[in-house]
């Protein structure tokens, strides 16, 4: 300890004054980089970008994290939050060296400097905020929230790893984040450590934070509450803020036991900037600070003075020589090349990613002799799978899951591994443990975070949800997706396994939760994504979905959604047709169509929808046995659009062999019926579809009347049938209002008994 | 204290006795409703649904609130999170006559009860969670997570009334609830109070909770970090929980000061269960109670016996009399009708709600002597608008936003109102205050969450959102929706005020944050929605934004998602022509089109869309003079949905007046162009649409690469017109090359020189 008092606070000091004055000059500067010139408006960007608020106490952390990494060699992945303090990660990059390796173009000189400088917020640079273009990052921080769950996520399986990462004080007001607080009752001695910062200068943009209005006597409360050993470093006015830094990081690094350390480090905003602005607008230890120190310098000759004064303030030229090269003093300050931060490996989480190694699907597949002729729930199959994955891939490999792995039929899982969860409870408990593959915990945000972190970081995971819950994670996803598209922008990045959702406990089979968990929106969220990122599965049943989830957990980059369902239900295809109907994503059934030419197609995407279909072939089989009928089931919901608009959209011939040219074509789809008009945009002739689906309608009831509602049974279907078949339309009429009836009887009957008749639930299909 | 501990326990334990036994009864039977016969399978429901764990603490706190109430004449409202508890708080209805008031069915004796225990869960019947089909019932608690704002929301403006909310355990360990704690910082002293009751009973469905893991004093510790003075109150293993309870919610209720009282409830999970099941599983006190207690009594004989004792272990017979008639001291036990807490007005809001006193938008209009000739930020016009609004209602209307309203140009609020922050911080802050309209927090779901409970209890409010993060409250929504829809069917429901959404800082003038801020998705989000819940506004300028808002601040029982512009851009209608334009929601702009017949329709919808469309038209002026352009500005997105699918939709006949019958249009929008595409659907023709929108294409950059990158500048629609339009495909295709290469040219001269050039920059639209 006393190496670290005595002896560096000088050099940090002028690392850290290097460092503050790259940042400022990223935010502000397009020339006269080292002031060597007096400062005049064409040396200023013309619209200057960029958070200076929270950049100084960043690079403060950072400096603080590398002289940590420096004595102990300890391997460190920084999660930063206040991603748009992003010109102080920058800096930090550059002085270390990292940003040279990653491009030849940011040498560790004057061109290097002036490269950094204008890139930094300029059109075909850097991004304001970080973001995948960034060596060491895997959070991009835009929308706050998530840094903290990210944070565990990439701590899990990585026992030699620390996650430092700072979370802003205006972040910490978000639920995501105060739920994250608590992650480390999820992690046990197989994982890495993370060790939050909760980086307090008192002000989100323009007001002070929650955490500013709590006491240092709160502040301790909240966090030992949570289960962390809460340090506080309070370097306001101080002069040398790296010391009482330091002393804690390694006070930090040197702990063990059950209560984690956490330091809430109290700064003051936009450190470094005058008092007040030309205007008298007060600036450092304000809101003011938040984000361009100067925005008026450009036009306003007091501010481009006070710039100019501030950025001299930092003395560049003892900084840095006369051709931009840092002085040596500065290059010693951060780790041995290995050791630093943006190099550390887990950050570019493809290269470390390994194939898992899952088993194949036939041991687990079901014997379908005749399609219909056997019931199981497609989830429980596929728990059989994931338990024998999780076998084989026992540190690579996590299942996160708001508490729902058993009701959602998964429960296989814990006859391999355990629920992973820290204290110790004294009541009864089932397959708990401090080390396990299965996570679960009621916040989808926990769920998504952790995930991600895990992904990124080059490993595998799955994340069951109940179906109308996961939109939860809507804005969660949306940016994952940016950063995955990002990412595959970005040539150094190396691919990452996929994102994979098991969305089950459907809508249609919630009709006893009732209308909150009838959902199907998360399919059109995904559709507002990249052609590049998006998949969505409808697997009809267990064999299908053996095979959609070998082929989603072998795939990269991507976000597969598949749904599928848990119920017992009918069977329709053995192994060897459900693996070549995955692979076409979409086909038809030609042992459940009339032979010949059809006069209508019934087509089908998703468990119940299917199960429906077919049973109105039998009606229409009974009731209309000259009508004839194509079947086409839908596993891979992009099929349907055009190729030009989605890669995995069927070509114009599999198109029409699938839906003819002008058949009408009667559509039961799993969800919202505008997804499926979504996916068919561009297709010739889409007025023929006519889609039957979930129009929110819903209540506890029972699941033909929910159905009913929706105008979903099979009684509706087949009476849309004859109504729009070609040729049908003189005797469809009649034939629909005799479906229409007997549905109604139908209806009757289940709200008189409290359940189904048994002419729906003992229903069975059979070639 | 002495009267609650020595004459109440004995009458209190057996109302719930009462309570309990017709929450297990409504779970499992259809008859023989007072157990005058021996149990068999016929009087069993064949599908019996509900969730028994929480029940009995439910009833402790109801009956613990009723006597609080009776003692102090204290309004209450309870906000129930463990909605899947419904059970418990129909039992309480029934006793207290609410049920009866509000349904004569359910009478209080035995017809009553056994229409109450029937219908429960039963189709046609009371849903399995709580609903808006529930007297005194504001929070459906399907979803979790949003209980403790909602209850924060319903107590603002109201000071004399206390919002008593359970929250579970299991929704703690949500991310919404987690932030929700700190609610108080946020409640001052013209605000009502929230009594929080975290019901601790130790699972979820199947595994401990978070909070069990937590030690009392880290309990102790979290809630007093939060703000809050917690009280343990620790009823496991005691006959008499009532007594601890009462004590602690008189010792809250008699407490002031700062720190605000909350009770954590320590109780067993499913009391009242026999320990285990016939098959040996543990039920009392462990998950397994969480739901139904006994699934397998229809087919299961001997569950069906422990079903039967465990009902009769109630004793029914005690507590209502051969008719079903409850005994006399059990009816003592609710308050006074009128504080009975199914009765309290604020859970039927629309009944308490006032019309808003608006300003009229005259005075704060612009004058717009021609379309274009000056500029304008949009939202800092509305602004003036809400000031004089808030100057006007200072008790009745509430801006909730996450810390930007000053940065979405909002400001004026501010010279009128203050905002509501309760902390003294030492610092520098402007425009905080202990009362105030306008509630700044970081977090979207306590906005959501707390605006919620301020509209249902009948009070106003907007909610001003950057456009990209509002989708974090997607799953918000959707539960909202589903609330407003329900409720649409309840007739004792009265209309509330809607609730709205002011998306601005939207993506396409994000181009300085970048691409984690550009996200347009919650449209497609809303058009998920019954047509009767949503809608959608696209204001182009600051006269229509006024018109839009004074409309939507009127209307009740609706979610209206206002995309307005922050930035100074040019104002297009006078305010007579601002009321008419937005009154057709849809119509040609003629000052805009050439004169006669059209050879395209040039289609807008939004503010960066409309300014290129109308500067697509001065393109298209100069280059191809003989062209004849219609321009269509659209306001109100759903006026394009066909009038059969959407109350909004224009007429037919409206509908070719604006697009013709077989026109082409180049539709530039501000959202994903699909959205444009699902609400055309059903229109004829809709194949002549070509919509361009965003395209998922971002980063920091300009606003001009922005809108390149997504093919949406002036220059690529005007190409697009001339190659679409009738009658100019052999001509378009040189002039669509020249003007595309004049877009690149610009862009490079963006890239350049890191700002747009003054030909985009300066352009100034004119008749």
């Amino acid at each position: 300890m006393s190496v670290v008092t005595r002896i560096e606070p000088e050099i940090l000091r002028r690392y850290r004054r290097a460092c503050d004055y790259l940042a400022g000059a990223m935010i502000h500067l397009k020339d006269n980089f080292l002031l060597t010139e007096p400062l005049r408006p064409e040396h200023l960007k013309p619209r200057p970008l960029g958070h200076w608020g929270t950049c100084p106490g960043l690079t403060l952390v950072y400096a603080g994290l590398n002289r940590l990494v420096s004595k102990t060699g300890q391997r460190t992945l920084l999660i930063t939050g206040p991603g748009h303090g992003a010109p102080a990660i920058h800096a930090n990059l550059w002085l270390e060296g990292t940003h040279a390796e990653y491009d030849p173009a940011l040498t560790l000189d004057g061109h290097g400097m002036a490269e950094l400088i204008k890139r930094f917020s300029w059109p075909g640079g850097f991004p304001s905020h970080l973001s995948p273009e960034v060596p060491g990052v895997i959070h991009e921080g835009g929308e706050l929230g998530y840094a903290l769950a990210t944070a565990f996520g990439a701590a899990f399986d990585d026992p030699r790893l620390l996650v430092a990462c700072v979370v802003g004080d205006g972040e910490a007001e978000t639920g995501p984040t105060a739920a994250a607080w608590h992650s480390p009752k999820f992690t046990g001695p197989g994982d890495g450590r993370v060790l939050p910062i909760l980086h307090l200068n008192g002000y989100k943009i323009a007001s002070p934070t929650i955490y500013e209005g709590m006491s240092d006597d709160e502040l301790v409360a909240y966090f030992i509450g949570c289960g962390w050993t809460p340090l506080l470093v309070d370097v306001r006015g101080t002069d040398d803020p790296d010391t009482p830094l330091a002393e804690a990081l390694t006070s930090a690094h040197g702990m063990t036991g059950k209560r984690p350390p956490m330091i809430v480090l109290r700064g003051t905003k936009g450190l470094g900037l005058p008092a007040t602005d030309p205007g008298g607008t007060p600036l450092e230890g304000t809101f003011h600070a938040h984000q361009v120190p100067f925005p008026d310098a450009l036009g306003d000759p007091d501010e481009l003075a006070a710039l100019e004064r501030w950025l001299r303030s930092y003395r560049p030229e003892e900084l840095f020589d006369a051709d931009g090269v840092p002085q040596a003093d500065l290059l010693a300050v951060p780790p041995a090349p290995e050791l630093r931060l943006g190099r550390v490996p887990q950050a570019n989480g493809g290269n470390l990613r390994r194939e898992l190694p899952l088993p194949e699907v036939g041991k687990f597949a079901l014997a379908v002799d005749r399609p219909g002729d056997r019931d199981a729930s497609a989830t429980e199959v596929l728990g059989g799978w994931l338990a024998e994955l999780v076998r084989r891939a026992p540190r690579t490999f996590r299942v996160f899951c708001p508490d729902e792995l058993e009701s959602n039929k998964l429960g296989a899982l814990l006859e391999v591994t355990r629920r992973q969860f820290e204290p110790e409870v004294p009541g009864y408990t089932e397959h708990l443990g401090t080390q396990g593959r299965v996570t679960e915990v009621l916040s989808e945000h926990l769920c998504q975070g952790w995930l991600q972190g895990y992904l990124l970081t080059g490993r595998h995971g799955l994340f069951p949800c109940y179906e109308a819950f996961v939109s939860i994670v809507d804005s969660m996803v949306n940016q994952y997706a940016k950063f995955l598209k990002m990412s595959g922008e970005v040539d150094w990045r190396t691919p990452v396994a996929s994102l994979n959702y098991l969305l089950t406990s459907d809508g249609w089979r919630q009709e006893h939760n009732g209308y909150s968990h009838q959902g199907p929106g998360f399919i059109n969220q995904m559709l507002t994504k990249k052609a590049t990122t998006a998949r969505v599965y409808l697997p009809p049943d267990a064999n299908t979905l053996l095979e959609t989830m070998h082929h989603c957990l072998s795939s990269t980059d991507l976000i597969n959604v598949v749904v599928a369902g848990k119920q017992d239900g009918p069977q329709w295809l053995s192994p060897d047709e459900a693996r070549a109907h995955c692979r076409a994503g979409a086909a038809i059934w030609p042992w459940a169509s009339t032979s010949g030419p059809a006069d209508v197609v019934l087509a089908c995407a998703g468990t119940t929808p299917t199960v429906e279909t077919l049973a109105a072939t039998r009606l229409l089989a009974d009731l209309a046995p000259d009508l004839r009928v194509r079947v086409v089931n839908v596993v891979d919901l992009l099929t349907l659009s055009p190729p030009d608009r989605h890669p995995h959209g069927m070509s114009a011939e599999a198109f029409t062999e699938c839906f003819g040219e002008d058949l009408p074509v009667v559509f039961a789809f799993h969800g919202y019926p505008s997804a499926v008009h979504e996916v068919l945009h561009g297709r010739p002739g889409v007025h023929r579809f006519h889609v039957h689906g979930y129009l929110e309608e819903g209540t506890t009831t029972t699941p033909f009347a929910l159905l009913a509602d929706n105008r979903m049974t099979r009684h509706d279907l087949a009476a849309d049938a004859v109504t729009r078949a070609r040729g049908w339309s003189s005797t469809g009429g009649d034939l629909a209002g005799d479906l229409r009836r007997r549905r109604d009887a139908l209806l009757t009957l289940s709200y008189r008994d409290g359940e189904d008749p048994a002419e729906i639930t003992g229903w069975r299909w059979a070639r």
